[in-house]
C-alpha cells in the first residue's frame, strides 16, 4: 500500500470521526497529525523510486570512472615501455567485465537461493514489471553492480603488470568477472550461506570486491614470478621506478572521487530521510579514512625513512579507502579516522614485507586491496553490533580460500596451456613493442631507468 | 491541474460520499484507491521539475567534461611539438561554442516553426515565466544543449590537428557552432521539416552531433591536405605516432563517462518512473555498445594484425558509443551489443581506407564520428518501429549535403582570404613554436619521432 | 509544521465546511485550490530534504575533484624535477584540510554568534536530531564546506612551489584550514559581524575562499623569495617553463567542471522550483564567465603579443570563474560575460606586473584568485541591489588585512623556527630528490630546460 493512500485513508477516517461528533475535532486533528508525522520522513514511493534510481546511476558513473583511475595509477607506476599495454589492458578488462556480468555474472550473484552457494547461469535482462515495489529501476541496479565487478578486475591488472601477456590476462578477467567474483559475492550480497548463516557484514565490499581482487592478484604474482631484474642474485631487491608519478597521482584522485560513489551508492537507497542521512555520513567517513591513510603514511615516512615516498602516500589513500569500505556507515568520525589510519600503517608495513618475500606487486595492490580489505572487514564489529568477529573471520576465510584457490588453479592452467608470461626478450624491450606494436611515449628518448637497490 | 489537487478533490469527493451514506464506505475507499493508483507513478509536478532540471545539470556537467576528454585524446595523439596548440584549441573552442550558442545558436535550433528550416537570430535569455508547465528550468536546458554543440566542434579539432592555424580554426568553430550545427539541428530537434515530414529519429545525435562534426572535419581535412611527411612520394603511407598514449586513453575514459550524460540526459526528463527506467536502460545500452566496440577491435586486431593497436581499440570504444547514440533506448541489450560491435568493425575497416585515400585524419575522428554516426542512424528502425529506413536515409543525406557543403565552402573561403595552413617550416618545427611560443613538454628532449611506413 | 500536514488540515477544514452545508461546496473547493496552488511549487519537506542533501553531496564531489585539478595544473606548470613534490603536497593538503575542518574549523565558521568574530573550538559531529527542520543532512553540509576549505589551501600550493619545504608547508596548511580560513569565513557565512553589520555579499567565495588563498599565497611568496634563476642580476626576468602543458590544461578543465559544483552548490538548496532555477542560472553564468575569460586572453594575446600564451589562456578561464564566484546568480548573461571578460583582462595585465615586482608566483595563482577575487567581490552591487560598494570594500579589506597579516606572521615564524626554504643545492637538483627521493618522470632524460629572458 502506497504512502499517499495511507495518508488519505487516515485523513478520511479522521474526517469521518469529526463528522460524527463535532466535539471530537481535536482528537481527529491529533490522529491526522500522528499519521502525517510518521509519513513525513518518507517521500512517496514514486519519488523514492526516482531518488533510488538516480543514486545508482550517478554513483555508478563515478565508480565506472574508477576504471580510468586504476588505468592512470598503473600507467604511471609501470615503466614507459609497458605503459601502452597497461592502458589497453585496463580499457579492455572493463569491456570484458561489462559483457561477462551481463552474460552470466549478475544472475549468479542475485539468482542464488537463500543460504545457497551459487545462482543461475541465465543471461540478465531488465525486468521492471514490479518496478514500484522493487523501489528502483532494474537496469540502474545492474549498472551499479557491474562497475563493482570491473573494479575487482582492475586491481589484478596492476599487480601482474610488465610481464603478463595480454590474452591470458583477458581470459583470466573473463572467468574472474563471470564466475569467481559472482559466486563469492552471491554468498553474501545474493543472500547466500554467508549472509544467512553467519551474519557476515561487508557493506561495500572490502572483502567481496577488494580482497577478491587482491587474492586474484596474489595468485597471479605467484604464478608469474617477479619481473626480470626486480630481485638480484644475492637476495638484492631493486627498485623499479614508475614512469609518471603525476599520472599515478591523478589516478588516485580519481579513485578517491569514485569511492564516494562506491561506498555512498552501496546504501542502495536515497528515497528517505534516513537514507539521505546515511549516504551523507558515508561520504564523511569515507573521506576521513582516506585522509588519515595519507597522513599516517606521510608521518611514518618522515620519521622512519626521512623522505616521503609519494607512491606509498598514494597507496595510503587507497588503503584508508579500502579499510572503511566494509563499514562506512556505523563508525563515528573518530573511528573512521582510526580505521583509515591503520590502513595507512598497513601500507607502510606490508609493502616492504612483500618485497622481502620476493612477491613482485608492481603497483602495491596487494597491501592496499587485500590486507586493508581484510583489516576493514574484521574490524566491522568494533562499530557495528550486528556483526560478530567470528562471522567476519568466516567470511574473510571463505573468500580467501575460494578466490585464491580458483585463481591460482586458473593462472596455472593458463600457464600450462597457453603461457602467461612474455619472453625475456619481450620483457626487456617492453611489452608495448611485442603486444601493441607502438610505444606509449614515442617522442621522449627513454633513459635506461637504471635499477636501484632498495635502501 | 496539478496532481495533488487532483488527489485532494478525489479524496473530498470520496469523503462526501462516505458522509452521505455510511454504508457506501467501501465504494469510497475504492474510489480513493483508483485515484491513488493512477497517480502513484508520477511525482508531483514540482518534484518532477526538480528531477528534470537535475538531469540536465548533472548530465550536462559530464558532457561538458567531454571537452577535457577530447583534449586529452587529441593531445595524446599528436606529436609533442603540437600538443600545446591542440590544448589551446580545445579550451578555446569550448569557450567559443558557449558564446555562439548564446548569441544565436540556441534560438536557431528551437525558434524554428513546425516543419520549418531555420529559427530566429535572437539572443537567448532564460524564460521561466511558465516554469511548472515547461517542466524544467530554461537555463538547465540551454546548458545541456550548449555542451552538445561544443562536442561537435571538438570532433573537428582532432582531424585537422598539426597543420591548421589557430585563428582560421576559431572562425570556423564560430560559424559551425553559431550557424551550421544549429540550422541542421533545428530540422529535427527544433521540430523542423525532418521531424515533421520524415519522422527522422536521432535520439542523442549520431547524425546531428557526431556526423555533423565528422563532415566538418572531412571538409577541413580535404581543404588542408595531409600533414607533411604523412604520405611519401611513391604512394607510401607513413605512421606518425602520438606523443602520449596514456593521455589518449584517459581522454577516451572521460568520453565514455561523458556519454552516460550525453545519451542518458537526452531522455530530457527524469520526473517519472518511466523516465527513470528509460535513463537506466540507456546507461546499460550505452555502456554495452562501447564495450563491444572495444572487444571487436581487440579481436580483429589479434586475428588480422597480430598486435593490438591501442589507438584503434580506443577508437573502438568511441565507435561503439557513437553507434548507439542515435537510439540508446529501444534496443535490447544484445541489440546494443551488436550495434556497438559493428561500430568497432567500422573503425577497423574505415581507418586504413581513409589512409589509402590519402585523407589525413590525425585522431581517426572521421571513422568514429562520421561513419559510425551514419551506421547508428540508419539502423534505428531495426529496434525502433517509429522510424523508417527511408526517413533515416533522408536525414543522413540532408545532414551530409548541408554540413559538408557549407563546411567545405567555409574552409575554402578561409583558405582564400586568410590562409588556413601553417607554413612548411612552422609545421616542421611544430605549431607550438609558431602559435603558442612555448613547448608542451619542455623538459624532455624530443627524439625526432621518425616516420614509419605503414605495414 | 510540514506541508503535507498543512494541506490535510486545509482539506479537512474544507470537507467539514462542505459537510456542514452542502451548498457551500464550491467555496470549499476554492479553499482547497488556494492551498494547493501555494504548495505546488514546493515539494514536501521530506522530498526537499533529499534534494538539498543530494545537492551538497553531488556538488561537493565535483568540488573535491578540484583538488585533482589544482594538482594537475601545478604539476604541469612546475619543472619535472619538482613534479612529484607538488603531487605529494596536493594530496596531503587535502587530507590535512579534512582533518582540521573536522577538529576545529567547522565549528569556528558556524559556531559564531550573530555579529560575532569567532566560533567555538569544539570538534564537529553530525547532529541530525532536527533534520527535517534543518532541511538537509548535517554531514552533507559539512562535506560541502570542507571541500571549500581545501580549495583555499590548494591555491597556496601553486604559488610557493619549487622552493618551499614540505613540512613547513603542511604546518601552514593546518593553520590556514583550521584557523585562518574559518575565522574570516565565520564573519560572513557564519553570520558574524561582516554579515550582520555591513551586508557584505560573497555568494560562493570570491573573497572568502579565493582571495583568502591568494593572500596566503602572496605572503608565502614574499617570505620565501623568488626561485633561483627566476630573476637575473640586472633586473632580468627569466621564463621558467612548466613541464607539461597538457596536464596543466587537464587541470583547468577539471577546475572548470568543479566550479559548477562550487557555485551551483552554494545555492545551498535544491528543494523548490526557485532553487532549481537558481542553480541552473548559476551554471549558465559560471560557464559564460569562464568562456569570456578565455576568449579575452586569447584576443589580447593575439593583438598585443602575436603568440597566444597557453598558460595565460588557462588562467583566463580561472580568472573568469573566480570573478563570477562572488555573485553567480543575479547577473544577466551579458553581465556574467562582462564580469568574466574583465577577469581575463586582469590575468593579462597583472601577471607581468607581479613579475616586474619580482614576486615569483609559479602558477599565476595570485592574479587569478586574489585579483580576480577582489574584482568579482567589488562588482557585486552592479547586479545585486542587496549589496553596497562600501559593504563590499569593507569585506575585501577585512579579509585582506586579517588573512595577509596572519599568513605573513605565520610564514615568518615558520621561517625563523624551522626554515621554510630548500637549500640552493636542493633547489637546483629539484625537490623531488630531497623531499621524495624519487623523480616524477624517471624514464625521460631531462633537458636542462634553459632559462629564457622574458620578452
Amino acid at each position: 500500500m502506497t504512502k499517499i493512500k495511507y495518508i488519505l485513508f487516515a485523513a478520511m477516517g479522521a474526517v469521518m470521526l469529526a463528522g460524527g461528533a463535532a466535539a471530537q475535532e481535536p482528537a481527529a486533528a491529533e490522529a491526522v497529525e500522528a499519521v502525517v508525522e510518521a509519513a513525513s520522513t518518507t517521500p512517496a514511493p514514486d519519488t523514492a523510486f526516482v531518488f533510488n534510481t538516480m543514486l545508482f546511476l550517478i554513483m555508478g558513473m563515478v565508480v565506472m570512472f574508477m576504471a580510468a583511475g586504476f588505468c592512470m595509477l598503473e600507467a604511471g607506476l609501470v615503466r614507459s615501455k609497458n605503459a601502452a599495454t597497461i592502458c589497453l589492458k585496463n580499457i579492455t578488462l572493463y569491456a570484458i567485465a561489462t559483457v561477462m556480468v551481463w552474460l552470466i555474472g549478475y544472475n549468479i550473484i542475485y539468482g542464488v537461493e537463500e543460504g545457497g552457494y551459487i545462482g543461475t547461469l541465465a543471461m540478465w535482462a531488465a525486468d521492471d514489471s514490479a518496478a514500484l515495489e522493487t523501489g528502483y529501476s532494474a537496469s540502474s541496479d545492474w549498472f551499479f553492480q557491474m562497475v563493482f565487478v570491473a573494479t575487482a578486475a582492475s586491481i589484478v591488472s596492476g599487480t601482474v603488470a610488465e610481464r603478463v601477456r595480454l590474452w591470458p590476462f583477458f581470459i583470466f578477467t573473463a572467468v574472474l568477472t563471470g564466475l569467481i567474483y559472482p559466486i563469492q559475492a552471491s554468498w553474501e550480497w545474493g543472500g547466500g550461506w554467508l549472509d544467512a548463516n553467519y551474519g557476515f557484514s561487508d557493506f561495500a565490499g572490502s572483502t567481496l570486491v577488494h580482497a577478491t581482487g587482491g587474492w586474484a592478484a596474489l595468485a597471479g604474482a605467484l604464478a608469474l614470478g617477479p619481473r626480470r631484474g626486480k630481485y638480484g642474485p644475492n637476495g638484492q631487491i631493486n627498485t623499479i621506478r614508475g614512469s609518471s608519478l603525476p599520472l599515478a597521482t591523478l589516478g588516485v584522485f580519481i579513485l578517491w572521487l569514485g569511492w564516494f560513489g562506491f561506498n555512498g551508492g552501496s546504501q542502495l537507497a536515497l528515497g528517505s530521510l534516513d537514507d539521505a542521512i546515511a549516504v551523507s555520513n558515508i561520504f564523511v567517513n569515507t573521506n576521513m579514512a582516506a585522509a588519515t591513510g595519507v597522513i599516517t603514511v606521510v608521518v611514518l615516512c618522515t620519521f622512519l625513512k626521512r623522505k616521503i615516498d609519494l607512491s606509498m602516500a598514494l597507496n595510503g589513500a587507497i588503503g584508508g579507502l579500502v579499510s572503511i569500505t566494509a563499514e562506512p556507515l556505523t563508525p563515528a568520525i573518530w573511528q573512521a579516522a582510526l580505521i583509515g589510519s591503520v590502513g595507512g600503517g598497513i601500507i607502510f608495513v606490508v609493502t616492504p614485507l612483500l618485497e622481502n618475500l620476493r612477491i613482485d606487486d608492481v603497483v602495491g595492490a596487494i597491501p592496499a586491496h587485500l590486507f586493508c580489505g581484510m583489516w576493514g572487514t574484521i574490524i566491522v564489529p568494533f562499530t557495528n553490533s550486528d556483526a560478530t568477529y567470528i562471522g567476519q573471520a568466516v567470511g574473510i576465510g571463505a573468500n580467501a580460500i575460494f578466490v585464491f584457490t580458483t585463481s591460482l588453479v586458473l593462472w596455472i592452467l593458463l600457464k600450462m596451456i597457453v603461457g602467461i608470461r612474455a619472453s625475456a626478450d619481450e620483457e626487456d624491450k617492453g611489452l608495448d613493442e611485442s603486444e601493441i606494436g607502438a610505444p606509449a611515449w614515442p617522442d621522449f628518448s627513454e633513459k635506461p631507468n637504471p635499477l636501484q637497490p632498495a635502501e
